[in-house]
């Protein structure tokens, strides 16, 4: 047995274990220090009313003879893809029901959806990224060219005619910097991926967020359908981190070398998925109801509110930052350009507070710190006014 | 962009989908007719009431703040980890928790673990079999050799000492055929892979049905540990189907070119795979309980019982059959050796009654015919009293 020799060059990360490990021993040492945690991806508001209800009616069907569910159509139900598509008709997007794909999330997809690639394609990749896009290329043994995303870009990294890609990660907004293209920008990626014969892979999970005009998907571009698959999560949207669904679209007009992508994507579903759970779906179909949308912008309300609190924080001090709008994420300078290991260390001891240093995101963030706004709104204030006392203390 | 020129070599299953239709267009013409359908293996009887009451539970614990979970360990939360470790030490096999990964199905980390080995191995797949376990080796470009399965050797192919295989996958109690190794039987493909350094993907999602001394887990065997993945599932045992869960074993003895695969599996799901959805493992862990194994008895009886009620009938026409015990599933000899389609053809039309032709499965079920036990026991009863009809009508 020869085993993918590939996953040799993968790098064990050790980004959050790193963290947990100084958390922990600076508690042991200072057991009665009260630490604020700013610096995990998570969630933290429970599921929103219409989705419980949903979900236990959905429990309820399973338990009778007439309402039980068994294998269903591993791309998802109609009841749901027609919300998804409704979802992105209300921002003047049209969709066919069987370009939609009901995923158990977006890191699955995002992952698999390489099965469809030959191993000899070049991927782009900006830096800082989220590692996932990284590893799962490395697995498969593909070369990577990293565009640099850094001050000078606000983060968002422009097509460079000098580079030939075939596979191209586009975050907008942005893990971990928050930042987000516009309209413009994103029709720059359209018109290279189609100068290219290039696909872009659009990973929509933060559209949420958005506040401004930024497109929350990629199809707001025209010509768009031609090259671009967008996964997207209810995960932030909706809370589902632990509850897991999302979808993923892949357009009819994608074609390479003849074969319709879509089609492959198909045949990949149907032959090594079997779809998500009945009852998530049914929980995740009632996001995109009236009740379900308002309640769940309650949420990210609050959830914006906190990276308000955050990013008037940095302007108060005059600190370089993207995101904060558009995004949970709020992505920043370290002060006096600082390794982030040693801001984490300093803020960690000094302000007892966690954050997440940029330098696990790739080398453009060595100097730069992520927080995000996932906490509660009472432990947000609190953090940043030891901040910036800290801060201002240098 | 190129594709990966493999999905090409895929053949597009038309297997279930030419059934529908026929069976559209003969109700078409006879829309009177009472159609029963012993032909697709998905179970019919709802989630029993201990699974009911955890995933109430647990969708209750999504609406509170304390109660939420978010995202949860990929490999699957230590609640149900524990529960499979016990399940399994009542048979006297040891596992340990990080040999266990909690999977959202049997399909799902049958294709997926493909991702661990290079392309440049043997795959040994039985004729006839399970098109996931051919056609996610046809994706990826392994070189496939089958086994023939057949009535010579009741359809549990042995190993091949002239034959030098890198993967090999075993299913029992099998699908389609509802054949169970025993355990001389299954130690004789361990010594195989020992001496081949090779690796069994063993699939044990019907072992729940196992009635005699035949062996439910690989590990029974002495030294499977050492060069054996089992994937089981709870879609049979428990009527997860629908609801998607199951577990994957991968133990820590098994390293091939001095790597762990234990380690290798774990960085492919952290990385592409974000953990089967907390209110599905809750209900999954409930089945493991007393009250939960108890009330699933009651179901995976129900289908016994349906089983007997079809093999019965074959003993007593004396056509020569594998399956019916150990398995929901019976796989028998079509009369006068006919085509397997044909033999369809002729039962749907005069006898109403659908199953599936064996041909859909691999060349060695050309002539032979798939019933299975998954319907109810009436309609079981009332056809295999027409298909008796029919066959001594011939």
């Amino acid at each position: 047995m020869k085993i993918n020799s590939n996953f040799n060059n993968v790098e064990t990360s050790y980004l959050f274990s790193t963290i947990a490990k100084k958390i922990d021993a600076f508690l042991q040492e200072n057991p009665d220090k009260k630490v604020i945690r700013l610096g995990i991806g998570d969630v933290t508001r429970p599921l929103c009313p219409a989705v419980i209800s949903a979900l236990h009616s959905a429990v309820d069907d399973m338990s009778t003879k007439n309402g039980f569910h068994g294998y269903g159509p591993e791309q998802g139900y109609p009841f749901i893809k027609n919300e998804v598509q409704k979802y992105y008709q209300n921002r003047n997007v049209d969709l066919e029901i069987d370009e939609i794909f009901i995923s158990d999330g977006a890191k699955s997809d995002a992952g698999n959806i390489l099965d469809l690639f030959d191993k000899d394609n070049v991927v782009l990749i900006p830096d800082p990224v989220y590692p996932v896009y990284r590893d799962t290329n490395i697995m498969d043994g593909r070369k990577i060219v990293y565009m640099n995303a850094n001050e000078s870009n606000s983060f968002l990294p422009m097509p460079d005619s000098n580079i030939k890609a075939d596979l191209i990660y586009l975050c907008s907004p942005n893990n971990p910097t928050g930042a987000t293209y516009n309209k413009e920008q994103l029709k720059a990626w359209v018109d290279y991926a189609l100068a290219n014969d290039a696909l872009i892979l659009f990973d929509a999970a933060y559209e949420a967020f958005i506040v401004d005009d930024c497109p929350h998907s990629i199809y707001e571009i025209e010509n768009a359908k031609k090259c671009a698959v967008e996964i997207c999560s209810l995960s932030k949207t909706a809370g589902f981190t632990g509850t897991r669904c999302g979808y993923t679209i892949v357009p009819f007009d994608i074609q390479f070398d003849g074969h319709s992508l879509n089609k492959m994507w198909l045949r990949r579903q149907t032959t090594k998925f079997n779809g998500v759970s009945y009852v998530v779906q049914k929980g995740a179909a009632a996001v995109f109801s009236p009740e379900g949308q308002k309640q769940i912008k309650e949420n990210l309300d609050y959830y914006k509110q906190n990276a308000k609190i955050i990013s008037d924080a940095m302007d108060q001090m005059n600190i370089w930052y993207t995101g904060g709008k558009n995004s949970p994420y709020i992505w920043f300078k370290c002060p006096k350009n600082m390794y982030s290991w040693d801001f984490f260390d300093l803020l960690l001891t000094k302000a007892c507070v966690v954050g997440t240093p940029g330098a696990g995101f790739g080398k453009n963030g060595d100097n730069f710190f992520r927080l995000t706004a996932f906490g509660n709104k009472e432990d947000t204030i609190e953090a940043v006014n030891r901040i910036k006392a800290l801060i201002s203390s240098l």
